[in-house]
């Protein structure tokens, strides 16, 4: 079967921010303000995971977000800041002042445009990539907050996995991590024709304190965690819990 | 119904760099090296066009070529330079500086990763938005020749009006343009689900020299042409001649 | 007979701006606010041309202009950006963000002085380089725009060549370009001492989409067109086209 | 008698780096490859010099020394940074970066084209503006010194007044400085056309060590010294001084 | 009693890299090369401890570090990045970038001189401000590694709070953090004489994912944590637990 | 004897501005607004005085200068930008940018903090550094003048040397400089324990125009002057004389 690469359900309204015409932008800025900004990464995800993993797990959830909240979402920027795993095959880094500018003009624009109550939402949650979206956010914040006294900005950044891994413990491995049973099983949910044959697990040390620029020495395959522990119905009960989350936040920013 | 955003078809081989895995990224690199890389906006394109208009036609023509000649596709930056509409509802326009360095970070790791001949397609042909691709690809270009000595990069810069335009005098007005009767029809043969009503045609004047701020007062429907002039077959012919022009600068850095 | 580098002549007022005192320049901003700033650059044209070839068409235009319409000339930006000849012997290349550095400090600073109203006048007609004078007059733009209120200011940014192209066709050749038969006219009406032997014409053919770093292999002569077709009268014709044409834009920055 | 703005007197070898072409750039390189690269700015001296005094001095000096030591002159840049006068009517201030980086472009250029041998001459003497020429010069050094192996740049930076002010005391006040005695003698033997009726002398006392934004408070009349007391003599004696040890710094980098 | 600001105990070697001689830091470099960068802030840590809390922490581990282990400390970089704090009373936050270029300008230099095993020991611990440092790290030891073939750079970053906080659960709360009972603890056991009364415990909720500019309203006392759970003797057990594990770092620096 | 690195007298009030708690710093702003910012470095001084010469030399000052006049100090930043000495053994330069930043951010923030009136004292004179400086607080002027209209900043730039310095002639040789009789005076007054065996003197000839990376040829042992006309008692009456000038500044500026 072939698959769309992003499913964009299309009701009364769209999903999708940059579908809207000029007209419709203006308009709908009056009444559904909210926005989701998607980020992912080109990243190595282990052999069975694709490199879009981090794009297609927050795009999902942004969908699934939307269509609960009539929330609206921004292009996703598939491209992020992977300082660790910045030498292995595939993965595409970009640096850290890039992301933060490119997102900084985002957020402005679409304030500029009346959308007012931002959620930046990604599925990669390096710590760099993380500062880059919260430095960002903050400030585009100060600025607009001088700037715009009638209805003062907001900005939400959280990764989806600040809720997955609340999902460890319970019901998977704490030790379960990048490219692991948690994340292995929410692809498998979301776009099982990219998911390829799955290695046994390993969980390597890596180095806690050292800046290391060769990474893949620690860290052989690319992953943490066991990836044969995961399953499409695993991940369907770990992206409804993620979704629940999201749309929480996303009816805080309505108020 | 239900519509995909990006058709990604899939035979034996995957058009999209980001849906392989590591494994493949590294071994599609030795045989298939040259990549799209699309660059799309959102922008206003009038009240019957939608926003995303310069992302689903390189988009699409990128797809199509990589279906032809086995290239490979980079994930699509949606997001561009606006500098004259960037007023109009609807626009989220990055800086130069932001997009100039995205681009030059993801051409570097493409490098990096064996894919060294690169053609950075634009659905946006602003001239400060061609000039910041220009500018990421001159310096990458210069950075990595040095480095890279026996497989030396090459890249090509190139929107896809660079072709459509090419069609104008013999089909269409000469003075047809922003999202006009030649973009109304790609978009149509596209995405017919997102032309909104067409209104009547208009040329305004635009200042040539003039830097203005309020680029709405020149260009009050924010579109060049006339959208009533096109149509999807229209569309169907011009996007034809452009996959071809596309496909045979693919072709050419294949060599 | 010896020819200084710039004729300035000078009968009731002075033509450029630096010529004047302070207490003149504060007078001088009350009556005479619009400024020509002329661009040049350093860059090989052929061996024919001198590198000055580029400041010294502007500055030469710059002066008639403000004969006929008492406004002032900035001191001229003899260095621009040249990115397809900067390997050539001769051309001094400055950085992007250089050139649009420096001209965003003066215009500011022409503003801040009361002269609001400012043309840009390159010689030099690279995308790059253009697209920097342009960035350059739009961030100053949208800066004093709010900080000046009462008398906003206005900036053009043009190339002497928008005008002198216009006589392709009906004079010259439409493929004639850099160094060629139009260009070589012009220095040969402004500065004949400084035209050397004129080769015979070219028209080779440059990498339309891709980017090169040695362009002297695609472009022998540092010259596009037919030198030979070039003389002193031709010249005088073309400049005294853009002069004509130039002062207009003055006569409305007026308004 | 009307003036050139610059002599450019011209015997059997061209004075001014951009008024070779493309062929002698690069034959001269083998044979002189010393190059002065005037500095200038755009500054008010009191109302009785022109804003163009800094720059006018430097191209003077240059253009002797270069007649004495078949040096060659690369094109003044006639904007500098003027901290501590940025607020008087007429002075145009640019950026410390602005002025870094322009001039760092081109001593990287001046070397890549074989001239490596390089005195940075400025009419400015601010300590602002000096930083900003002599960290450009260090920045480049030290890439070029990496790059070119056989032939080792060389840069030098100094202001004609280095050596102006060593003649304060025996001619001088001690206290004359910024448009006063010395500098109006200057500009009265070089340009005299330019110099407006005189005012009398004062010596204010500046802030030593407050940075204020209002320096006209303190410097009423924009000058720092007597005027009054200079003549178009002492001028050509100063001159003939500052001369010689240019011309020496010239020797000394042929070496 | 008087106290010093930092205790540097010398024996028979110096602790502090600037106390040494140009001549002692040749030498030292040959036999120990691992230094110790300490990074603090000056951030609000509640009306109990002092501004400099973060600062006075890495430096006596540091010092009693570089006593147990014969390594060296650079002088402390008392400012960081505060963002959450930012906005407080006494908190003197530097950017992000400032933070990050000035931690890569001393790697760099510690590496010329030959000191190439580096541990940058913080004090504070905000994400931002941790990022920023290893970030600094990461770009320096990409250069450097290249640059330096016999004897690779290797360098830690770390926080003395990712010791002191393992010690949460077992002694203190889950809950307790910024400037609450093992912060204050530390403190009264270092500079007891900077110890205020302190106020009752609080824990309040923070903004987990939503960016604010005003974090008083959530935080109002500045503290998380109950100080009056503090003393003095739980001080020297925690510091005594995180100098046994940083001194473990600069023994595996060492090898 | 141990000796204390800074010696932190303490009476009534706190002399060091991070020794303050919050609750502290909000109720001092109000009465006791100057602060000073020393400055210093870490720098090759010779064989016999410590790389931290030009930092315990502000900082004592400061010290003596915030008893005598109740002033508050903030805390030192300890590295400067050294590019004459940037090669010697000992030296960590750091860029022009770097301090810059730092210093404008910290400005910045006094500012905010209610501490508007500042003094920035230097040990170190090199001039990039002190331009480095006056830039900072040039910037950082213009923009919270705009922002404060009741209580105007006041920020002032020195270095103790520009007092230090006034005693040459008198007491000891005009040629004098870095790491010579007065410096070392100094240094043996505060830190007699920091200065090692004293070398016989030299004056070298610096290169007075010329830009060198290695500095070391022309003084090879990194002073300038004869450290053994240095004397404690010498450098009692220099730091007397400094600190009286110094404190006569901060009342300045408490008016």
């Amino acid at each position: 079967m072939k698959r769309s690469r992003v499913i964009s359900k299309r009701n009364s309204e769209k999903l999708w921010f940059d579908e809207m015409s000029m007209k419709e932008a203006k308009e709908h800025a009056k009444t559904g303000r909210v926005v989701i900004l998607p980020i992912g990464s080109v990243e190595e995800h282990g052999d069975h995971l694709p490199l879009c993993t981090d794009s297609i797990q927050p795009e999902y959830v942004a969908v699934e977000v939307a269509k609960k909240t009539k929330c609206i979402i921004a292009p996703t920027i598939r491209y992020g800041v992977c300082n660790f795993t910045r030498n292995f095959p595939g993965t595409i880094s970009i640096r850290f002042d890039s992301l933060r500018n490119i997102v900084y003009d985002i957020l402005g624009e679409l304030i500029r445009n009346g959308y007012t109550r931002i959620l930046v939402l990604s599925g990669h949650a390096d710590q760099a990539h993380m500062t880059a979206l919260r430095l960002a956010a903050q400030v585009a914040l100060e600025r607009y907050e001088k700037e715009i006294k009638n209805d003062k900005p907001r900005i939400m950044v959280c990764s989806d996995y600040d809720f997955a891994y609340e999902l460890k413990g319970k019901y998977f491995s704490e030790k379960d991590g990048h490219a692991g049973a948690i994340e292995t099983s929410r692809v498998m949910s979301i776009r099982p024709d990219l998911v390829e044959k799955r290695g046994k697990g390993s969980y390597p040390d890596l180095p806690r304190f050292e800046i290391v620029s060769d990474a893949k020495s620690y860290f052989p395959t690319g992953a943490m965690g066991d990836p044969t522990k995961a399953s499409a119905e695993k991940g369907k009960m770990i992206n409804s819990y993620v979704i629940e989350h999201v749309a929480a936040l996303v009816e805080e920013l309505k108020r």
